[in-house]
């Protein structure tokens, strides 16, 4: 695809987009860098255009399009001050709550601060007087369409969404402008959405229900800090789908007899195999819920892009990295339990998955009978819990609680910092769970990540505290083993393993900690039941991060040939 | 009062009203400009208040404790870069969408930029990772207590609102920080506020059926640009209250004939009264839309300080500039239409109104028939309407049609930019909403407003258009005749005033619109009558700012006598 093609296909899924949200009106002031645009909203059937040469007074008809009709209205400029010439516009539309859909041309990134001509800084232009802006990636090669759609979508979406007002889309253009005028737009990748209010409308209540009558579909279940509802265990019994659940969607535990098969919890392990991710390719994917961290789950709903992703969020601003959502019902999940479902009987689909994570669980029962690294020690950990409070760091951490945390009717409620997936703050992350909930608090973290907050142990001096740290020592970041860097013998020491050689007896001495250096599961065991006598213990497991990649590896490869042999 | 004590009263004010808001824990760090509002929060009963040194590993304690008890936690800190090591668990925070309430004390004004120890500038600090920041006002005579109260719950409200996120609010200190621990804290002007929800709650539904059970009740109808379904007229109906509208609350057309006496149009000169105020003060009043232009009713509402001031905004950004009301149910105002009311017998208090709007209504007549300036000008043109929509300027002419606009059954929808009320763009807002509605478009404008948007007109050029423009020209800006300023003669004219000698002959020549000077209400009924050609007609209505004071004024005190007679 030559440049001019691929710079036609944009604009012209840039209006069709908009017009996708509902988007009918656009206000177009003449200028050069905008040129693409322009043409492909003049070219665009069903949004009608508008025209002015003084953008201040654009923005103002825009205002007045967008109060009579009640929905977005779209502003294009090009770059320089035609842009500033918006302001007061849309000052009066964020006060006043009309919804705008600014969008500003800009020159290339190397055009931008080396004083060429109409060059301002147009990145976050209109302050706190839009809801929301945006710096779009140039329309070349690597752009990500989908990803521009969707993008599109949340700013109409969240210009509409009470208190409506005005948002702001920056688009950056590289010379030369001109487009295709006879290229076809084929769109077959829309995303759609449901109006958003508290309770699902029939329109998406009948559209759920539908999907949900699927054979071969799944519930995809991301974070959830709330406690799990009667309603929405007996929603998963009613479903009868197998239910992808995150560690973090806190349906691991607590998990009622009759419902522990519905529960998945090695999807991880089972679509790093490719066999059986072709054989589950469902025809509908339900999540609530953030993605969930398991990579092998992004990339299997990237590649069998299921006719019917619906995703319940309940803001614009839908979360959906892979651009693979196809319907988004702008509302919280809970809204989905008023559905009437009749139950289904066992389908083959959920017993193709049962089965196969059975077998994936006995083979990792002997692998952790057999092996020792810091995803057995994990699971050892975990098997001990019950009412409590489990937090685990982002890095290896939430991997392991993906891997080794399985489905279970002790009561452990798990949580993590994955908003920025940071290691930062950890240790006071699982303090202040603590003291919220008064119940035995543990956390899981690895050697970096607990010198990083450190500091979070003063919490400890200061009030009442209960905690149990158990903390991988594997001398320097572990996760970094498992990237491609990893490959890179150069400077990988000093630039990500990092080791520091410390450990934690000091820290648990300056802070009144109790202290068990562990190596075995046994030992780690033995010092998970000792009696607690003080506010904190910290464990301290010794591990070794070129023997972790190695026993993970051989795990994968084992659960692999299971899996293969019997697909 | 002392400093001290005033102090120590906005402090307790600070740390109650977040209680009354539903915050009940509070992370403190140690520092010094924080002094008074760390002593407030150890003092209140109700608040948890935990203690943390980093106030890095305090951003993380908090967004924990927020995460496991899913409601917003207060953190506390001195200024400088304290502040700044709450961003990273503000970041998390921000997209793992859990509620804080970021409390960063700061230096007063006069040690801002001027190299003042632990001076730094803490404004929008956490730029677009909050969703909200204010900088508050120094807590010395003059602060308006209830003001910050209610700013207090706006924060809370909007970090709870979904989807959820930290706040941020900015409290300048000025020394000496020292409270008095003795002094007590009497709370009687609370905010109550109802939990959102695209329908009303039982307890929300229960609440303003009680309220609009009352006999002596208001209903204030501010902007409101949708059209308006049946459902809201059988809803005044039903309701039996009288209707104070704006006329951008656009019932002030198409009323059905049995609505029409309810429909309060004249309140503004009402209010006016004092023996009238006095008489009318209502038990309840119910607000829909943003408060009204009227300033009358805002004088009255903030001197008779209903019981029951309800107002009914989707927004947890309630409207409320004189912090006058006393509950919120953030929700859209058409919810209330699902109430189910018994119709009432019309009650003296109605009956008051509506004898009072007739006396006005009468004089009014007959000062329209003896007296000639811009308000007798407008409310002639007013009353040629028919089928169109009106835009009317800010400035006068949005006060000459709360004034003149009376209540009709005439289609006629009005709107004005009454976000930031400015002068702005008026012309193509007008133009916008033509081409919206694609019926006549009329608009009433200054000479100040019109030759402020001037480029407006460009639009009639390149696309259809249909509009009448009646412009009020008294050279100058007519609105300053009204306020203080006036009675100041040094630099009036050049300040205020500012005449340009301007006429718009020329302009209409540019644009090719038919032009009609006219100076009586006879003229201008002929102008407005003459079968329309081309795109744009403009009506110049000479008019002199002087004698529109002086007639204004003679309105005015005719209304009070008459009112003052019957009273």
């Amino acid at each position: 695809m030559t440049n001019r093609e691929f710079l036609t296909e944009y604009v012209l899924a840039f209006t069709h987009s908009l017009l996708h949200a509902g988007v009918t009106k656009a206000v177009i002031s003449p200028g050069s860098r905008s040129t693409p645009l322009a043409y492909a909203f003049m070219k665009q059937q069903g949004i009608e255009t508008y025209r002015q040469i003084d953008e201040r007074s654009a923005g103002f008809y825009a205002l007045g399009l967008a109060k009579a009709s009640n929905s977005p209205v779209v502003l294009v400029c090009t770059s320089g001050t035609a842009a500033a010439n918006y302001f007061p516009a849309i000052v009066e539309a964020y006060y006043a709550r009309v919804p705008l859909i600014v969008v500003t041309a800009d020159r290339p990134h190397e055009l931008r601060e080396v004083g060429a001509p109409q060059a301002i800084n147009q990145i976050n232009l209109f302050g706190s007087h839009v809801k929301w802006s945006v710096d779009l990636a140039l329309p070349e090669q690597g752009n990500h369409l989908d990803s521009l759609k969707r993008h599109l979508g949340r700013a109409a979406t969240l210009a509409k969404t009470s208190p409506k007002g005005p948002v702001h889309l920056n688009v950056p253009f590289r010379e030369p402008l001109s487009i295709d005028f006879d290229q076809a737009y084929v769109s077959d990748t829309e995303l759609y959405r449901f109006e958003s209010g508290e309770r699902l409308t029939d329109k998406a209540a009948d559209f759920l229900t539908e999907v949900f009558g699927e054979s071969r579909g799944l519930l995809i279940a991301g974070e959830n800090t709330g406690e799990i509802p009667a309603e929405q265990w007996e929603f998963i019994r009613r479903l009868g789908w197998p239910v992808l659940a995150d560690p973090l969607s806190n349906l691991r535990a607590n998990v009622p007899a009759d419902l522990h098969e519905l529960i998945i919890d090695s999807y991880d392990a089972l679509l790093k195999n490719g066999k059986f991710a072709d054989r589950v390719a469902p025809d509908a994917v339900v999540r609530i819920g953030p993605q969930p961290v398991s990579k092998p789950l992004s990339l299997f709903l990237a590649k069998v892009k299921p006719a019917r992703y619906v995703v319940l969020d309940e803001s614009p601003m839908l979360r959906d990295p892979q651009s693979a959502a196809t319907h988004h019902i702008q509302q919280h999940f809970s809204a989905m339990w008023q559905l009437k479902l009749k139950p289904k009987s066992s389908h083959p689909y959920l017993n193709l998955w049962i089965t196969a994570q059975k077998l994936v669980q006995e083979a990792m029962e002997a692998h952790c009978q057999e092996e020792l690294d810091e995803g057995v020690l994990a699971k050892a950990f975990f098997d001990e819990l019950n009412d409590c409070d489990l937090t685990v760091s982002s890095s290896m951490p939430i991997r392991d609680a993906d891997t080794y945390f399985q489905s279970t009717p002790r009561d452990v409620r798990i949580f993590a910092n994955r908003g920025a997936n940071g290691i930062d703050g950890v240790v006071s992350t699982a303090f202040g769970i603590q003291a919220a909930n008064k119940r035995p608090g543990y956390l899981l973290i690895g050697d970096l990540a607990l010198l990083h907050d450190l500091n979070g142990l003063i919490a400890s001096k200061l009030q009442h505290a209960d905690m149990t740290i158990v903390v991988m020592n594997n001398d320097g970041g572990g996760i970094f083993s498992y990237l491609p860097q990893s490959k890179e013998e150069r400077y990988y020491e000093d630039l990500f393993g990092t080791p520091t050689g410390i450990q934690f007896k000091a820290a648990a001495e300056m802070y009144d900690a109790e202290y068990f250096p562990v190596k075995t599961t046994a030992e780690l065991q033995a010092a998970l039941r000792v009696p607690k006598e003080k506010p904190v213990r910290i464990i301290e497991v010794a591990t070794d991060r070129a023997n972790n990649v190695k026993i993970h590896r051989k795990l994968w490869s084992r659960l692999d040939e299971e899996l293969d042999a019997w697909n």
